[in-house]
């Protein structure tokens, strides 16, 4: 997911697109390349179950500090899969002492369902 | 995506998870795994455009004759991006004469979209 890393904010992106379903006109090449970059950062069974945990977290964050038992991976694929759902806006970072906190940014999967819903 | 090829029924899969959003409660490995396959056809900037083609189009149905021009892809390219999209549930297709016709399931995106809303 590398790529991920080339695009600076994801999130305008799919919020432009939100207001364009899928299912009302054809989209154009630079909008299918925005949602193709979005759904892979999501299109994986690690980052989905960290974000689910995430999710349902109270206040929608969690520690990775208890993220890393949950989906025993390591600590470093771990912090991977967390980047790239931060980059894909998913997820804000923030630091509080030793720990990593990662909140959900409900907006971000609000547009992807969103610009699929007919 | 050979993978999508090895999985029967990803529309039953999208179905079994459509009641337990992401958000909800954190999803189990089998879940998860189910999920980022169905997200994996749909993130590819070329089947995005041609679902979004074909579900645009007048009964959400289109020619493959018609396919091909609008995106400047090769036939054969744009059979295998078809053919991963019906696999996973999201078009059917169907043969009159000398052309197949492929109709949007959109149970199928509306499973998904559902899925990832809070």
């Amino acid at each position: 997911m590398v790529t991920m890393l080339e695009v600076t904010d994801i999130t305008a992106s799919v919020g432009e697109v939100c207001c364009a379903p899928l299912m009302k006109e054809p989209i154009g090449q630079q909008e299918a390349e925005h949602l193709a970059i979005t759904l892979k950062a999501l299109a994986d069974p690690a980052r989905l179950r960290l974000l689910s945990i995430v999710a349902s977290s109270e206040g929608q964050e969690a520690c990775v500090c208890d993220l890393i038992e949950p989906v025993g991976l390591s600590q470093p694929t771990v912090s991977h899969h967390l980047k790239v759902l931060t980059e894909a806006g998913f997820l804000s970072r923030s630091k509080r002492g030793t720990w990593a906190y990662y909140k959900l940014k409900p907006e971000a999967l609000t547009g992807v369902a969103g610009f699929l819903t007919i």
